[in-house]
């Protein structure tokens, strides 16, 4: 859809549907139902388009749609806007560039592609005056990045934090409950929300890219993802969450990014780890595959956005408003972004546990190698009714460096006691300032 | 601003700000400290202008920019963009009017104009080829209006239930600590939240143009805000708060509006009023002057928006996002919207309390009245610790129709041991489904 082209215009917009899996046929059900006047769906690509066709969901397009396995076909053809829901980097990048420099616009729900090729495309886009958008590669149905180019690019966003993967929600919720990592993982798998490989969700890769896209819109970051620090769910097991309801806290995947101030002004703090949240902060109120996000702004404050994070329709929903708003010929406030490298730098609270095998000594030698880094302890927790020989307690710390924290764990880990690694999460910490 | 001659402008966009009260002294500040380019403040008019000038907010205005008291120097000179943070409906829609049909672009935070003659404000706007934004006019720094018009209109949104006030929220949350409604609304007043007349507030007149805002972006329907069904938070007191607490809920001034369905889809359901709120719902977790509103998608499901609903600077951003959108000529999806009647029939569960002097035969008595209208008695609570001539007990109901409720209520209200008016108070149920 040309930018010129869309304003006069009164004939229908034309509308190819890249993927017809679990997303593009709730893009296909939600335009059937909601039947918007000049809008239509004209093909849909897809492989083995027998057996898509004859699918159930098949049902809401309508019957004068081109089904084709050839991609040619959709690009060659009198199409205005193409829908990409078949995800990752490559052919997707190739054609959704073809397109875009036929004169397309765009609107995807990739988040990888967006998170390494967002800025290139974004330029290309506007280059042939066409739209690219993406409000589904985030937060599936949550219209955090709609709401932060229409309504909160006045503040000046400093920091954001959020649940965006749903996947690593269900599982951390399902723990909060009294279960263990490995049998909350396979309830995931088992309702359809985890992969057999759960890794890019379980390991922060998926949540990352996100992330990356978010710092781009709120914070005007470009950030290359491969340098954002992640931190893997799989260590952490019940007990930590025995230990962190002590501590008037849950834990759940967290990404964070927060801009550097001062001289580290050209670099964001950016991390996505399992962390310690306090109960009373909206991140704990997430559970099962809901997704929130907070940004927090110079003038404003902070703004809690959370809904459905993923799953079909509401994924679709943040598509279709995708395309209303391309149709109508919307455009969104542009902002310049700058480069920023990363650090995963944070400056926090720190809950370390350990499993050891007792014997004494051990509480002095751990507050030693934390005292030689230069860090407080805060608290020391030890539960009951656990065996001397395989013994789990935690230490908590006052604020202090990701890096200083770590050198620590690491010569900690060394000791001879350390039945396993031991686990270090970050606490998060709760500083809403709206300034009046 | 034109629509069209902002496409291709590069001289700068000249901004006229009437008011420079709290929100307009916050608009200046944030224009000034974000310095965006192409953007200049060029008009400020107010009344008693010599005293603003010299107020230390007044530092933060460029020293080129003109201060005036005369509106028609305004609305006579060559800028494109009016920001009106005055407020009322009178002379303010005459002004706006004005500026409209001169071709300049209007942002507001006016919530009575917006709720009583934002329809036909947007039409004139629309045929003069300029834009009009209210994002500030609900929610303050909450973009729920933007996230709603750019991210959520591919939904069919049947519902939508919110904190809208943050006085009545300042109070209610202070009660819930255990305060009572005087001494609350009294900390309202001395912290600047309250009017010396807070009828506005907490009578629900204030929330109930926002409400009515809400309904025609969200739910497009076109409600005469004077037949949206009010309900004060007045007589809540303190021990509505205990039985709340029993009964797992908070209390919170709620307002909702939802399309009727099937024989009544040319209504719709809204009201403003007290609510006993679950404690596990987003409408229990908001405190102080926050707001947070929830919309009910039929295949998003809920979406829940949070943060500073009120406040000079959360309300600036809201603003100045407008401004920026205005400045770079992005428009907003549009669908049509439809007048509807509105009813304040709701099927709910009720709370209701009574002060009774106490005798025997009074639980027989109201049983019976809420029996002849086939009302339902769900349990009855009778905390302990009262004189009996004095004694507060509450009564809930399963669900079941406001007007059903109110003709119960009215016939045990005339029983000679009545000491109070009953007090009836719709319960919130939790409904969140996202289709999939």
């Amino acid at each position: 859809m040309n930018l010129e082209a869309a304003q006069d215009s009164s004939s229908p917009v034309r509308v190819a549907l890249l993927g017809f899996g679990t997303v593009g046929a709730s893009v296909a059900r939600v335009l059937a139902a909601r039947n918007f006047a000049g809008i239509e769906l004209t093909h849909i690509f897809n492989r083995s388009i027998n057996r898509k066709r004859s699918s159930e969901a098949a049902r809401s397009v309508p019957s004068a749609t081109l089904w084709t396995e050839d991609i040619g076909q959709i690009l060659d053809s009198d199409i205005d806007i193409v829908i990409e829901t078949i995800g990752g980097l490559d052919p997707i990048e190739t054609w959704l560039t073809q397109a875009i420099t036929s004169g397309r616009s765009v609107i995807t729900a990739n988040k990888q592609l967006i998170a390494y090729r967002g800025a290139a495309l974004a330029q290309l886009a506007h280059e042939n005056r066409v739209h690219l958008r993406f409000n589904a590669a985030v937060a599936g149905g949550v219209p955090v990045i709609p709401a932060t180019l229409h309504g909160l690019q006045g503040d000046r966003i400093t920091r954001l934090s959020g649940i965006v993967n749903g996947t690593c929600n269900f599982i951390l919720s399902h723990m909060e409950a009294g279960a263990g990592y490995v049998a909350s993982l396979r309830k995931a798998q088992a309702a359809g929300y985890a992969e057999a490989d759960p890794t890019a969700d379980v390991d922060g890769l998926d949540a990352r890219a996100k992330l990356c896209i978010l710092a781009r819109i709120a914070l005007h970051a470009e950030l290359d993802p491969d340098r954002v620090a992640t931190q893997s769910i799989a260590p952490v097991s019940a007990i930590d969450f025995q230990y962190a309801r002590e501590l008037g806290c849950t834990i759940r995947q967290v990404s964070r990014a927060q801009l550097g101030s001062g001289p580290d002004s050209n670099l964001v703090h950016a991390r996505v780890a399992p962390m310690l949240v306090p109960l009373t902060s909206p991140i704990a109120w997430s559970h099962g595959t809901q997704n929130m996000v907070v940004t927090s702004g110079e003038f404003g404050g902070d703004v809690v956005f959370s809904g459905h994070g993923a799953g079909g329709n509401p994924t679709a929903v943040a598509i279709v408003s995708d395309l209303l708003a391309v149709a109508q010929n919307c455009s969104t406030v542009t902002l310049p972004t700058e480069p920023k490298a990363v650090t995963s730098e944070f400056l926090a609270p720190h809950y370390l546990r350990f499993i050891v095998d007792d014997k004494p000594g051990i509480v002095s030698a751990i507050s030693g190698a934390l005292a030689r880094v230069g860090a407080n302890i805060d608290s020391i927790l030890q539960r009951p009714g656990y065996p001397k020989h395989h013994l789990p307690f935690v230490v908590t710390t006052e604020p202090c460096l990701t890096s200083t924290i770590a050198a620590a764990v690491s010569s900690i880990a060394s000791m001879d006691c350390m039945l396993e690694p031991p686990l270090d999460l970050q606490m998060l910490t709760i500083e809403d300032k709206a300034e009046d």
